[in-house]
């Protein structure tokens, strides 16, 4: 690998850049991507997808006006390039830490940053919005959306292509950045149809000869278009694309500049000039020039901290597991012990726990891409049928599919089961990823039950009650691991809308409850013992267990509710409604997330923040209830 | 017009149906198309969209061995004449009414109903799911969606293309219901284009002669593209279908029985055959056969009672405004008055009142087609631009972009004005349009502010609250009108989380305050004058007017809070948080909608039964505060 020069570290903003010679940006290339591998070696934060845009960033920032014209990196796991040439190179040393800078494009951390994205999907939305409005406006600029392959199979894409295509002034550039990959490997009829277009004679014609033939740019597949004039299409098929009403131009070669750039230009040219929204099919590789990462894409997704020099090293295996793994050790055993077991993910097989099930479970395994309103649907078809789906999917990609889980899974109270996997708080990947919403989106649906496990076991267990109710069910569990405990093999279920009161308060007057639900039972446990206060477990959000709370309420009148959720409409409010229907309020206090976004970091390091670790429990605690 | 014969009436179910002969059908499809007007023009409910789907009612159950073969229909509300062949022809007098047959499909109410539907979009996932259900359990049967090109621009409809067309076996039909229209006139890239493939001459040539050439079907566009073999796509160029894998066969004439019968048996049995997706393009007219419908497709969309003969007559305007009316005024005035405004609907320009600014702002105006998730983070786009959109839609399909809400709108803090209509219970069309649940889904997001006017006028003025707030805001009303408050021309503004206290009690101890949030404060003040109450008009459910809350926290503590939505998580918890935070422990009595879904009927009869009129709140009130 080249050592950082000079020459990166002159680039301040992309003016800088803009100055170079042609023949000084290989060498910008070399750097970015050398300081990409030893920055994020450092800091842990996605690779592979940025080594596979370090071109397309140099490219786009040399030719286009940023940040006049605005440039919407979709997902945005793919923009340290980008955050590099933007002024935020030193910033990378901080790069998705507490206090540090997001790993997500980030409109209030940089100009360059038009839109902040994420979750996958919404660039060409947005990029259409800014279009418009520029339109609008009088003014003269373009907007970019660099969207990946798996992205274009996230429904709202087409649902952008398809109100983009009809405005034939739309000055609208889509990038289609096709490395073939999403987090998982790519799946789908588009995947397939790109994979075909790339392996299409013209653009290997293409690919070989755009470096000679930059003076008779349009590339040869335009040039034969243009000869064909009104027989378009009979001879060259219409892309899908250009089915949409896009100019298409591609496909051409990602990591080649003597391609990008020239072509940049002239459909800068063109969609400034009026032509309409233009579509470039531009072919990347995930890892490109970092061997290791090359070779497995998916290793070197999101890492951790490495030594670039030798790559990863397996980690030993923790001795904690994740409720992830819980999750996937379970789909397992589910599956063998009932054959009506599918398992379900939208393009999150390796987040979600669901490698060894596909290994295992192949036919009984759906990686339905990016494309979560799909999953809640399709899995309602397949509950229609006494199959039995298991949803896999993070709490904040279920917000994706929210009017499918009212719409079609409960309001037909079909029996689907959500696995929810990043409840709560997520640490590196920021608010946009945060889960704080699930518990109030949920509960306010009928038919749903909503089960929060206090930890792996009875994860498992909630897992399978929910899987063996006849009803829409969701379990929701945090990121990372819980606190280690004992596993049940089995596949016992739990009583639906039962608690479990963790420890009794000795105290015989001006008792305190502590009603926890989910993994902050822990800490609340801890609490309990130094202050000698009754500890419930209460298992399920909806619903409620009201008799043990009626119960209760004969001998308590100080409540906390706590949960990893959104205080506002969430479990505790839950209880809240029950106390009120029943007579007088008691005392509670509410503990649970803000009503503000987070931004990332080390998850106990933000729950500190929140007042959600034992010493924050115990001060909210001592503070409302006046002990000592 | 034909009378009603005895062959309809002969038709208990499909397999009747089948029992004809081929040349009784037309009869059938006569007598189905009288009925339905006739039936319609009592009843009221969906009209152009039946009277398309006729033929294709018909050939489906005469084809398809129903209901072991699945029939998803997309929407639903084109399912009358599925309704009518399968048992439910004397329900029809009762349609969308009061305990009577839903307008929509819906598994509780029959076997043929193979998926509840009623938002769009959702019929090839479901269908998905039933396919690869069929498969995992080795039962030989297809599962058919029947979906409009409308309802292909949602986004969703192409993630379960995406899906489907990988699976070479799949036994799944698509069949487009192609009809260049949606409630809305259709827009968008993907109408064009389905356009264009009608307009081919292979669909003349086919149109024209498959009558006369039964015996050599597959049809001519078939048959061309099976001489060209591996040349496939040189001459005849693919459609986006094919390249999503589904082998396309049309377009084909959806009212000629002729077309359709040979065509689906063909099809039927590649499906079954393990031949994979197959995709039907079928071209109908909205309104079919009967010339007023024919005429104005929009207008008889979703008439009310109406003459068969004379047809549709001018209804007197009646003297109050609808919500509806007040938002689309308040929209063209505010657009004369700030250039910055765009409105925004996805494809609900009648629905929303856009059709006046849509005449008079035509550039400004955006009909994204059914696309709600784009909807929201298009309006994202423009408002990063400062551009200020305004978007109306539906609280029910509002879920649909509750992602988008979260991701791309409050995250940012950007200004994009939400005016949510049908907010609350929505009437005929019943529990799957049921706006219940955006005030728990949208008050547990950060940065949001949320409205509920309690009149016309106070609506008008959180519409241009909004609009200057610098901050995502909601609006969220009901169907229909309100009491026909004053309406003031202005454009004035509300101050941010302040509430009014409209009635004070005179009582001087245990007095009862009424919270109310929404339409529901006319009935509260009905109360309160009855049972000398104080009512408060709550406006803001967020932020909370905590100040007026403190103030009456003083001297009273007995409450009702009461609004048109779920009460879990709702506006009513939003106090209950509030009240506990402060220490004070009040009696609340919680009055809202319960947590069930809710059938169909006239909105005063279903908020009757909710008890929520005000002999219902006035008893409830006197129940839990022991008055007399």
């Amino acid at each position: 690998m080249l050592k950082i020069t000079n020459l990166l570290k002159t680039i301040q903003n992309p003016n800088d850049l803009r100055e170079l010679h042609r023949v000084q940006l290989p060498q910008v290339v070399n750097e970015l991507r050398s300081f990409i591998v030893e920055s994020v070696s450092k800091t842990g934060g996605h690779l592979s997808s940025n080594l596979g845009t370090v071109e397309l960033a140099v490219a786009l920032h040399y030719v286009f006006d940023t940040p006049n014209d605005r440039v919407v990196w979709d997902v945005g796991h793919q923009s340290y390039p980008h955050k590099i040439l933007t002024g935020r190179r030193d910033q990378m040393s901080a790069l998705r830490q507490y206090q540090g800078m997001s790993g997500f494009p980030k409109r209030s951390e940089s100009p360059y940053d038009a839109f902040g994205t994420a979750h996958s999907s919404t660039s060409i939305s947005a990029a259409v919005g800014m279009a418009e409005a520029s339109l609008l406006q009088g003014e003269k600029r373009v907007a970019i959306a660099v969207i990946g392959d798996s992205a274009m199979t996230g429904g709202m894409a087409f649902e952008a292509m398809n109100h983009a295509g009809i405005n034939r002034k739309l000055p609208l550039i889509v990038i289609l950045n096709d490395n073939d990959m999403s987090i998982s490997p790519a799946v789908g009829a588009l995947n397939r149809y790109l994979a075909r277009l790339i392996s299409s004679p013209i653009y290997e014609v293409t690919k070989n000869s755009v470096g000679n033939m930059l003076s008779v740019f349009p590339p040869l597949r335009e040039f034969a278009k243009r000869l064909e004039g009104h027989a378009k299409g009979m001879v060259v098929p219409a892309t899908i694309f250009e089915e949409y009403g896009f100019n298409y131009i591609g496909p051409i070669d990602g990591h080649d500049l003597d391609s990008l750039i020239p072509t940049f230009r002239n459909i800068y040219k063109l969609a400034l000039e009026g032509d309409g929204p233009q579509f470039i099919h531009v072919v990347t590789k995930k890892g490109k020039g970092y061997d290791f990462a090359e070779a497995d894409p998916i290793l070197y997704h999101g890492p951790g901290k490495f030594n670039p020099v030798t790559g990863i090293t397996p980690s030993k295996p923790s001795s904690l597991k994740t409720f992830t793994q819980v999750f996937g050790d379970w789909l397992c055993d589910m599956a063998r012990a009932d054959q009506r077991l599918v398992g379900i993910t939208p393009a999150m097989r390796e987040g979600s726990g669901l490698v060894r099930f596909a290994q295992e479970f192949p036919e009984r395994y759906f990686d339905v891409g990016i494309a979560e309103q799909h999953a809640v649907t399709f899995a309602a078809g397949l509950a229609c049928e006494k199959v039995k789906p298991v949803l896999a999917i993070y709490s904040t990609f279920l917000q994706r599919g929210y009017d499918q889980v009212i719409h079609d899974v409960a309001l037909q109270d079909l029996p689907v089961l959500f696995a929810i996997d990043r409840a709560g708080l997520v640490g590196a990947d920021g608010a946009t990823h945060a889960g704080n919403y699930d518990i109030a989106y949920l509960r306010c649906i009928p038919n749903m039950i909503v089960m929060t496990p206090s930890d792996e076991n009875e994860c498992r267990m909630m897992l399978s009650t929910g899987f063996y109710a006849n009803h829409p069910c969701a379990v929701r569990y945090p990121r990372g691991s819980g606190g280690g405990a004992l596993m049940s093999e089995g596949l016992d279920t739990l009583t639906i809308g039962k608690g479990l009161v963790r420890r009794n308060s000795t105290q015989t007057e001006k008792r305190i409850a502590i009603l926890a639900f989910g993994t902050l039972l822990r800490p609340s446990l801890v609490v309990g013992e130094k202050l000698d206060l009754t500890v419930v477990d209460m298992r399920f959000v909806k619903p409620l267990d009201e008799e043990l709370l009626s119960e209760l309420l004969k001998t308590y009148d100080r409540f906390v509710t706590i949960e990893d959720g959104t205080v506002q409409g969430g479990a505790g409010s839950a209880c809240l409604e029950y106390f009120v229907k029943q007579g007088k309020l008691p005392h509670v206090l509410q503990l649970g997330l803000p009503d503000e976004f987070i931004d990332q970091g080390e998850v106990p390091i933000l729950m500190r923040d929140c007042g959600l670790d034992a010493d924050g429990i115990e001060k909210s605690i001592r503070n409302t209830y006046l002990l000592n």
